[in-house]
């Protein structure tokens, strides 16, 4: 018989990264990165399957509680017959009719099927022995398309569209695995540019990640206008006109505010401008995107499933799909809105940063690269320096590149003494 | 000193309603009416405040959860100090940085704010001697101004725009108030056509509610094309062409989908099509209208903030606004969404039904035509007959209207009896 999901542990860990204003920026001013981290035991111990969904502190301990309501139905899974209906057990863990009602998938409850999922595919990519990006890149397109639910997308992406996308970029599979082994996948950091650091610091950071290699730098904006131009002028006269500049509202202005802000900042030629207001306001998006060109518009960190998605595409709204790896209902879903994104020419640029998101997202973008977009449309991979120590197969970079991750899963698994440490309230690290 | 909030109580409390398929639809087949309920207690005892935030069973444990993430931010809080800053007050239930990752203003954490935030009402009501619905209605337009957080809405309504509408209302104040206290509220009536009713249920129910006095009833449709035509048909048959008849799709549909089948039940003259798809889908509702008229389209008890009603309103997607008490945040929230609703002429029909809604709307609804729309434009509040007897000042209904409400605060305390009885999974009600 083949192994089923026997047990599942869930850690609340938290980091105090508050203390030093990593992270720090308009709508979150002191952070405490954070996961809702799970493990799950398979009948035989042969594997174990990790997955988190990031959290920025308080609250982490009410995404522990929903992998704990979504656990009965997963316990007793058998991973074959998972593996052969992988979008039916998707269904299933965001499909319980009473806990969809404190959704409907977003919220909590989504994050949390997010930990879950991606313990899945994590447990099936190192059952597989292989990397999470090439047990996906290895699935046929039929495959591929049994994962995901196409459920309220039917009208822009179906299982038959997706199929013509993946069949038309399956010849180019291997070319592409060979040139992202030895170049790796284009990047971008975020580290230099949070909002707590003083001038100096930024400056110190901004000629580091040039000195790096890094030639795409993101700074965070929104508190004060002044204090924007200014920084972006230093980082413009540090690194010169040739550098891609990003800059990141973090949802902080009205529309109309963010429009006129978004044009006070063009003489620096930010490359986008992302998270310029909510989350939730796609026509007020696409309103900014219309009155800010050529700066275009990115979203997505908090856009909460594939029926956002779809809606920004729709309205063209954004020119950068930012989707996470745990805001969205884990890899199934991830894998609709890379479709869609394709569909709609739209390059993805995943979050990431915080703990976790880094080791994540790089096996969606190597993916997406590999087997849907083609990557040749200004796909980058967010990148931040932080925490990386804590996982057991750390992201690699190179001269503003992330190196193809070798090892079998999803790269998310922690060491033991980090869950120890970290526990929230009772780790060592909180006890000071 | 004047009093400030002391501590909190929260209550898991559950009935077991899916034993009898009461509140069954196409997407729920077997809820549990449940909610996550808070008691606020003051310094000076002299009153206390009740909330709650409704749910459908598994994960309330989640809402209660996040009601004590809460707590800390209004325990403390002066009575005094709140009602002299309400929008201060709901920033700083939905403001919390950390938590407000989790959502942002959605899923767990925004159903919590609710509750807590509809407590205070309850409580500042009681305080003053009235009924919710006249403690609104007595505040100044300023007043009401004072209350609302116009953020990420100012691009369809601020604070000018709201005084105009609620000075240009003012005058016709004590006519409507007199003119609800004789006649009621109009209302309709979702009591008679659950999916998991038998079809001699539906007719038996429908011959009731006629004979009630209700001139507008609600059935469930989505599940099976064939079944929904014959109980339209039946409905039309037993009660003639005269009645208002509103079909609920309860989400199950696929955009082009509900095109096709709305159609198919416009010979029975649907008044409203309510849910036909997922209740993030804006440019799908939007589509849906078109296609559909003369039949009209209805959602939003889903429907989780502000932003996604202001888009819903912008894109021309809805002709009902179907605001839920304890979706949206509580009180101050309600009051933005009333506000666009009026500024686009459409009649907002509050959701109601599962337990304590009809308590909570009511209050919404009569103030809403007392001072905001003025109620001519077809406004009805839902009615559902169930649990009403746990309520301390429960909804009274005659000749399909409600009864104007008479106590002090928001009709949502409980008996005590019901909340140990009905407590999860202690309670009696449970041990069985």
């Amino acid at each position: 018989m083949t192994p089923h999901i026997s047990a599942i542990e869930v850690h609340d860990i938290r980091f105090p990264t508050s203390r030093f204003l990593h992270g720090s920026d308009a709508m979150n001013p002191d952070p405490d990165y954070s996961a809702a981290y799970c493990i799950l035991r398979t009948s035989d111990d042969s594997n174990h399957g990790c997955g988190l969904t990031f959290t920025i502190g308080r609250g982490t301990e009410l995404c522990v509680a929903a992998i704990q309501a979504l656990s009965p139905r997963l316990i007793g899974l058998n991973l074959d017959d998972i593996e052969a209906d992988l979008a039916g057990f998707w269904k299933r863990m965001v499909g319980d009719s009473q806990l969809r009602w404190l959704g409907p998938e977003k919220g909590v409850v989504h994050l949390a099927a997010a930990a879950v999922v991606n313990a899945v595919w994590d447990l099936l990519a190192k059952r597989a022995g292989k990397p999470l990006w090439r047990y996906l890149a290895d699935m046929s397109p039929e495959q591929l398309v049994s994962a995901i639910d196409f459920s309220n997308i039917r009208d822009v992406m179906d299982a038959d569209r997706a199929l013509e996308i993946l069949h038309h970029q399956r010849p180019h599979r291997e070319a592409r695995i060979e040139q992202l082994a030895s170049e790796g996948h284009p990047a971008y950091t975020t580290s230099a540019g949070w909002l707590g650091y003083p001038d100096k610091q930024i400056e110190k950071l901004a000629r580091e990640a040039a000195a790096d290699g890094w030639q795409a730098i993101k700074i965070k904006v929104g508190r004060d206008l002044q204090d924007d131009i200014r920084r972006c002028a230093l980082i413009r006269k540090i690194l010169g006109e040739d550098l891609l500049l990003m800059i990141d509202a973090n949802q902080v202005w009205e529309v109309d505010q963010a429009i006129d802000w978004i044009k006070a900042l063009t003489p620096y030629r930010p490359h986008w401008i992302e998270e310029p207001i909510n989350p939730d306001d796609i026509l007020g998006h696409a309103k900014i995107k219309q009155a800010v060109a050529p700066t275009k518009v990115a979203t997505g960190e908090h856009c909460h499933n594939r029926i956002m998605f779809k809606q920004f595409l729709q309205a063209d709204a954004i020119d950068f799909v930012q989707i996470d790896a745990c805001r969205l209902g884990g890899v199934n879903e991830v894998l609709a809105v890379l479709l869609m994104a394709a569909a709609y020419d739209k390059p993805v640029c995943p979050h990431a940063g915080g703990v976790g998101l880094c080791e994540y997202v790089q096996h969606l973008s190597f993916f997406d690269t590999i087997a849907v977009s083609g990557g040749e449309n200004g796909q980058m991979i967010e990148h931040a320096g932080h925490l990386h120590e804590h996982f057991l197969d750390p992201i690699r970079v190179r001269d503003g590149h992330y190196l193809m991750p070798d090892k079998p899963g999803f790269s998310i698994e922690m060491y033991p003494d980090s869950l120890a440490t970290y526990a929230y309230p009772h780790g060592s690290a909180w006890q000071q």
